[in-house]
């Protein structure tokens, strides 16, 4: 039983550890590795000594490896978790920025932001899956990697790994509503409809009884992420929903206030990507404390709650066989019948060793499948362009986008994007020989 | 929690009130209503003796009630069992016999049979939901009646009673694997494909290792069900086949060798009825003993194995909440995305105490698809002809059967059919204010 | 043969009078009446008389009514033709002044303002067809009015009237490509995609040879209607788009320039309905001069080019069951996959006279589907809220819209609409007793 | 302008041929080339010479070539038209008898003779594509070869050829309704619902009004083909169909009959293939004599009625870009919803030079739908296995057919088959190398 993280030099690792450590019993772990890249190599190094004061002080039989080596750390990998971010905080900023100086919302997931660092990310993990396929073909590969459905999207198109997408926005809920209505999270039944950071909440029941009123006439928006601004939502406009919507839905249904809001953090060049960076180096000058041996505090700030959670409860499902339900990025296959059939989606799923079955989910009402719609289509362009280095398909991809106001700004923010991104985008640089275009 | 048995008096009950007992710390049972019509009355009476020495053995607080009175039976149930024989054994007879004298395969579910049963069938079921919708509307209803399938996708089309449909069939199965493999039943993982009867296992997973190949590859038919005859299968063609069929597909892929063994049997007038007959007569002799105060093993050659058992693992999971896997007759809404959306069909299931929600199916291959797709098109026919009684609609329907050789044999037989069941069939012979047509 | 013109007092009615007069051979009219509101009672008097005079100089035998009793002109009329205008240019100019007051496009058929107009419209227009279906229930129905899309899907949904909903859009393009190309209409052979204002010419052939690409490659945007701003298209997104975007598409793909260039016109008072009136008054004026006996060549300039060409030759193509290809407002029923069945779209059909058959649209590329889904998602709901009066439907409707950038703005731009438009909504105000609320 | 005939020497050719110079005027012919296989040439040697005094009666300037060499003849064809009978009639027998012999209905183009002629035929048309897609890649593919629908549907997913499906089945209607009704075929409106040779018309018009009530309320069969045996249709039967059934139902739905009849043809060493040997034989004696110059009366005898008058009323409707209206097989798309897009279905299709489009069909109610889709699931798999040689599809095809009782026989007669077609089924026998299995 080996568990390979590629990223391990990431700064949730800890949060990681910490779970595999509580689960040991069921998971009977005999091998973490943790792989990064060169970049990455003193990150890395601080977390294998970290890693290695938490082994100890639960004292197991786990063997710890850190590497730059990809293909030895995946080589008969039991379960590979993939957390990792193609050109580093830099290139988010830059994401954010290069969006921003054109007056289109810039989020890490979401929009321009999110459309740029698909287009970076996918073919890194596709790269990886070839050597899953190769070096451990009965893995599981989790993919935390954002954004999340976007890349595990194209995994499902083009590769034979069994993989599994992961986010922590539906664990959050089961916890928010356990807190609110002080019961197990095993009391709390949510049907979730839509993809990766674009989900419906449709039905919420407690203890068998339908409760979704509750949180549609009364509650504002305590059930929120917290790396998402917040500004409630209209109890008008949530009752004639029907659903609870997630916190990145605010792109969506409150696209003028947030980008107000993100153009004031722009002029004061404190963005996302500027708090991240912060709050990173913080908690790598924590890690780098001899004396600590568990995951700190501090990490909870970070804005993943409950990542390693998710991840971990997963883990143990597909482990033990255990047929109980998650929420997972599969694909779709006629869960959702409005969707393509190839698409990922996230929805309810029951785990079994060997594989991941969707839940039928039923009618989707207008309000939730135009909204669904028009952003699949932007992913699946998104996805041939990652794929195929296509210039058009992403110019498309990018005008589809909801966020983005006119063909002329898109392809202006896509330009400067490309230029800038060039050593990361060889598929838009260079024919299938690698000889530059 | 009150469980209401609708033919309380078939011989099945004591299987399902011994179930019942043994779930009682997990149903937490207060009373149990025997409810039955005037023609069931004697075996009625029988059963409510037997049930009472059944209970009083087992030293529980359940009330039982035995009654004629459907309605005060039905009033303010949890659970409303249905397991109904509309115009008893005297009218299964019919079916056969008639089928039979015109050269027809004649089964109590599938053919002629089947679709005469559920002309006769339906719209007492449909009477029963109204009392349910208006006395009961909270109750699930079990629907055990057959033609299972017929009857559960009237009720879903035509009511809004909170309704399952229930075979014996997938438990066998589960049972039967477990055997093989010498492994509990929760070790067991299988996908189901199909309606009730015509049911195709897709996957069998043993402790998450695939071994359906061992069942294509060598075992001829010790998976059959009691009632139906075994002349095994043809290994190339279950290899092709690719799945593991039931024991009703033999009506479809050995129709010539059945029909041979029917006709044979009618002859001799030996029928499937006929044998039916003698067995019940047997068993309500055991069951008139006064010192019998448990289920007798008797029961066990009636053909129905584990429908007890199904019944109250399906009770006591909706009852805890438990979110386990069962494997009902539900509606499709996309789950098997070749059939109808308001079809019914039959596959695995999650279970909680306010839903029950289909895991989807995936690819279903054209030799699956295209048997499955014609006799989904005859029960749509057959649902819509019972509740409208339009003999043009039961004609199509009965053409359209595979098991019908013509539309001039099809019509012979249903106009004998209809005679004979005449008292029955009020749809078919008054208008919407009962005046004979 | 009596044709129907219901907004008889309508700018563009002497246009269809010519068209009618020189199809009269084909056509065989015996009768046309016009028919109006009574605060259209002045306009109506006005055509009539241009009307008789266009009548008489033909020299035909047609008896003209003009009249303000629409069951009198319903009534065994073969063809009715809808042209209306609920509420008039001063409602027209309030939905564009609302919108643009909080920064939201106004526009007649699109966005906020064309939203508000289907909520005014389609009551009528059903109540219309609650005429039809008593008086005349062979009648053709054209429906013209906008928009026309939207209160087309609205009568194929909530009614049994045979109708066709018909834009000059299409016929503009035929057109163009044949001037382009300097062959007859006949010889080019377009394929359309879309819904009513939102349609995507996806194949482009002359004389039987491929000819998109010179329109990818190399026209700007001389192929756009009057009555829509023009900016031209950028070449790079024209070839990615593999298709050519209708003028409306404008709105969504140069969302922010035809913003910035609306809230101008808002500021100067020179909006649409501003130029529209203004026009509407010339041409009035025209029509009193008791020698005009003809289409005054100034009613080009109106923005309705061709109108009455699409009408009157769909007319005749119906009237001789012609069998040839016009683009036409019908149900989908498949035709569209991505589209819901009973939607209503815009594409080819052959006409025959008793029906209106669309040609199959095969594959859909993702960066049409998307757009195209969004917006008749809100198309659906925009239909419900108007034929409900349900104000969350309409609040879902116009938040979902493309061109609506918050809840936010689509409750404050809703709410301000209601209250003004509330003469015209009673199904907002009052219950289905016509109590007010 | 080329027209290359691939199976010459077929006596369907004379009929072909006086099309052709019919249409001379519109089609423009400048060459006309005859091929055949070395099997045949003594019949394409008659036919040459017969062709030759056709032409020059009709005093055309068409250049007549008669070849064995098929890559010269489809070189820069315009139309190739596919006329052939893989392993001549002495193959079509053998199906017929080793049908019958095993009690199953033997027929050219339905149950096991089509399926068998299917796997022979197939190979052969694919290898005709590639040379058409090398030689003449502008040209269209007019297949008339049975079983037409699944040779077709083959071609469309197995090749890049414009290919028609064509069969006399559907002109055959009109004329019979233009006869019954006294009208040009032009006033006859039909709208076909099916596959080749499963055919169902839905909608008859005659100038506009809808008169199928006729149809299904009194006329038994006169609308028969002649090569089918007939009994005439119930009434009841055709009223609740809501539909006229073609010729070839009567497999279907009268199979008992006609098995009946086809085991005395077969214990008389009568079956069609024996009549059709014994009608080519006097044809090619007739087709002989050096007067004869036009097509003789005795080929109307044949039994493909109208064939020829198809063909060259489609190759005129693509010649001349006639948008006109022709029932042809094509490929799906969503045309009839309840089948795969990729199937092919038999429907009315707009016919332009560069393309050919099927008009939507909607609603199809089940008792239609479900033998359909029984039959397409069976087309699928026998397609799947004439391009593979995968005999274990081969054995789930023949299975699945509804004229086959059981897999049991359908494994007897597929082995037979297979053996005794050995030389013709390379793909059953070779590896993809030409190496013997």
């Amino acid at each position: 039983m080996k568990i390979t993280v590629i990223g391990g030099g990431s700064s949730y690792t800890p949060e990681l550890l910490e779970g595999i450590i509580e689960q040991q019993e069921l998971l009977g772990v005999s091998e973490i590795w943790l792989v990064d890249v060169p970049e990455g190599q003193e990150k890395l190094s601080i977390m294998e000594k970290l890693a290695r004061r938490m082994i100890k002080k639960a004292d197991l039989p786990i063997k710890l490896t850190a590497t730059l080596d990809r293909r030895a750390a995946i080589k008969d990998a039991s379960y590979v978790i993939t957390q990792i971010r193609v050109g580093q905080l830099e290139m988010r900023r830059n994401d954010e920025y290069i969006s921003l100086k054109h007056g289109v919302i810039g989020q890490e997931t979401t929009g321009a932001g999110g459309f740029m660092k698909a287009l970076r990310t996918i073919p890194v993990l596709l790269d990886i899956c070839q050597d899953i396929e190769e070096l451990a073909p009965d893995a599981w590969l989790l993919n935390f990697t954002n954004p999340a459905g976007l890349v595990t999207e194209a995994i499902l198109k083009h590769s034979d790994v069994k993989v599994v997408g992961l986010c922590n926005n539906p664990i959050n809920y089961y916890k928010k509503f356990s807190h609110t209505y002080n019961v197990d999270m095993e009391d709390i039944s949510l049907t979730f409809v839509g993809i990766n950071h674009l989900i419906w909440i449709t039905e919420l029941y407690v203890k068998g009884k339908s409760r979704i009123e509750d949180i549609l006439t009364g509650v504002s928006d305590s059930y929120e992420a917290r790396n998402i601004p917040s500004f409630g939502w209209d109890l008008d406009f949530l009752q004639s929903l029907q659903a609870i919507p997630c916190g990145y839905h605010k792109y969506y249904y409150q696209t003028d206030r947030l980008l107000e809001q993100q153009l004031e953090q722009y002029h004061n060049h404190e963005t996302r990507a500027d708090q991240v960076r912060k709050v990173e180096k913080e908690l790598f000058e924590l890690y780098q404390d001899p004396s600590l041996d568990k995951k700190p505090q501090a990490l909870e700030q970070r804005g993943g709650a409950y990542y390693s959670e998710a991840a971990v409860r997963l883990m143990t499902s597909l482990h033990t066989n255990s047929k109980r339900i998650h929420t997972l990025n599969v694909r779709n296959n006629g869960t959702i019948s409005c969707l393509p059939k190839d698409a990922c989606i996230e929805v309810n799923c029951v785990v079994e060793s060997h594989r991941v079955t969707p839940l039928q989910v039923g009618y989707v009402p207008p309000q939730i499948r135009g909204l669904l719609q028009v952003v699949k289509a932007y992913e699946e362009l998104t996805v041939d362009a990652a794929v195929t280095g296509d210039k058009g398909l992403a110019l498309q991809a990018l005008t589809l986008h909801p966020l983005v106001p006119s063909s002329e700004k898109a392809k202006t923010v896509l330009e400067e994007m490309l230029e800038v991104n060039q050593p990361y985008l060889p598929q838009f640089y260079q024919d299938k020989q690698g000889v530059n275009r």
